[in-house]
């Protein structure tokens, strides 16, 4: 895949994906509902509080009178609901409504019967940038506030599946620190080198790994000739891999907000594909987002 | 101030500025040092291997032939050497050549024969992107790796010098997190919410400061009144201080290898600015930071 837009196009999607959406009764996410239902990607069943949803459904033209609609007015009652239609594979992505993150995520990080399967959760986000060649994935921008080196290595998991997904095959991950090489008081490049290392003992399949790198070196060819690193990563990432929330946030917004970038972004790492989409995103940025949560799970 | 591009202009320097240049001996180094001479900026004195310094400025064709040249080969006294003629007046400005920038900040941080001045020393950058309205200040980038909040306090007050000396007065300071509310866990956001109550109190004058605050509601208008952030700061900030050094190096070169951005960028809290260019900054760039050091120190 070389464009979100191909995320669209109908052959990227073998068939209709159900989609459990919780607290539906949201402008912003109907709105997302409605182009997605429109581009033919998604069936939504619709959860929360009903009056609200077909009241708001009404206001924005989008006719939900072929879904299921499913009133339940209580924030945690509807994310369980959800959480178990999704379990129970009645629906194959999760997306989240007027609802708080904490009581969603909850629901799913329940022991019993939540979505978890033994792997991290994290925020992948696949970004599209004027100023870059192809497309760059990020992680993680919006789930894990410190990642110990362990779960660096999964978020590089996840990130690695989502590339897999839409066809980046062997991606280039790179690990970003301020500098691109070892300062033990900068425990990013500690991390990084520790994670290089595992690499390249075969621990971390289906990639290459390289780091630390500072990020002109990961994603500009010039700086990184003149810096004088030789890697394969360098200069030509696939993939970004943040030390933490902050930088992570702070990159993924950056691009979206500052080099006039489009994203699609979403939770892996649970059994199936969660979609947090923020007010704040645009309009195409969520239709991204459902339709590489979708690809997710197809 | 509202481009960088009148960092050039005659009337915004009153005088040229003699600049201390410390191992000289370095093509970019010279290049950008040409292009200050010739946009009248700068008288260098360059410290360093003169028979390399000769060579390099004939093969660039950069007359040196009115400038000191001290022929001093060893890094740490050539250090040593700058640093005095900075501190005796002789020079207003140092400039950092083919050296490293531990050796170069050795001889700045020396107790007796440095540069300090009972301040924290910061990088601050100015930035110019065209996704954005005005210009925009960017600091930690650079130099310190985990700020404390006395050090981020610092921080601010070198960046509201910077802004001062370049007409923007009272600056709107935005605090960077992931997330715009306080949690616990995330201690950008403890820090952000300790320093804007000691904002409040009148602790740090000369600006408006408010966080915690992401970097989509700091910046992006819609993105703040999305979110129902009421502040002066968010959507329209002047300068945007980082949590620690992976942030701010990340937002610092996102801005100019993805955003399109132009920048210049400076060491200050020394008793003179400092300026440690990388080879990957643009020929542009490395002007308009040798005419911001000018400027801080005119």
């Amino acid at each position: 895949m070389h464009s979100l837009q191909e995320l669209l196009e109908p052959e990227f999607l073998s068939k209709k994906t159900t989609i459990a959406v919780v607290s539906a009764e949201d402008h912003h996410v109907l709105e997302a509902l409605k182009l997605a239902v429109s581009n033919n990607i998604v069936i939504p069943i619709l959860i929360g509080n009903s009056i609200k949803i077909r009241k708001i459904s009404e206001e924005i033209s989008f006719d939900i009178s072929d879904f299921e609609l499913i009133d339940i007015q209580d924030n945690a009652e509807a994310a369980s609901f959800g959480v178990n239609i999704v379990k129970t594979s009645k629906a194959n992505v999760l997306m989240k409504g007027l609802i708080s993150t904490g009581t969603l995520m909850k629901a799913v990080l329940h022991n019993h019967s939540g979505l978890l399967k033994h792997s991290l959760l994290s925020h992948v986000s696949v970004n599209q940038i004027p100023g870059y060649s192809k497309l760059l994935v990020v992680s993680d921008a919006a789930m894990n506030i410190k990642p110990t080196v362990d779960d660096k290595i999964e978020i590089i998991r996840n990130a690695v599946n989502v590339c897999n997904k839409i066809g980046i095959v062997n991606p280039k991950v790179a690990l970003l620190c301020p500098i691109e090489y070892v300062n033990k008081k900068i425990e990013s490049t500690v991390d990084a080198s520790i994670i290089t290392e595992k690499w390249k003992t075969g621990e971390i399949p289906g990639c290459i790994i390289d780091g630390p790198l500072a990020l002109d070196n990961a994603i500009n060819t010039d700086a990184a000739i003149l810096k004088g690193i030789q890697s394969s990563v360098a200069g030509d990432a696939d993939v970004l891999i943040t030390h933490d929330l902050d930088s992570g946030n702070i990159l993924y917004k950056s691009l979206n907000f500052m080099a006039n970038g489009n994203s699609a972004a979403i939770i892996v790492g649970a059994s199936a594909p969660i979609i947090l989409t923020s007010r704040s995103d645009s309009a195409i940025n969520k239709l991204y987002s459902i339709a590489l949560a979708c690809k997710m799970a197809n």
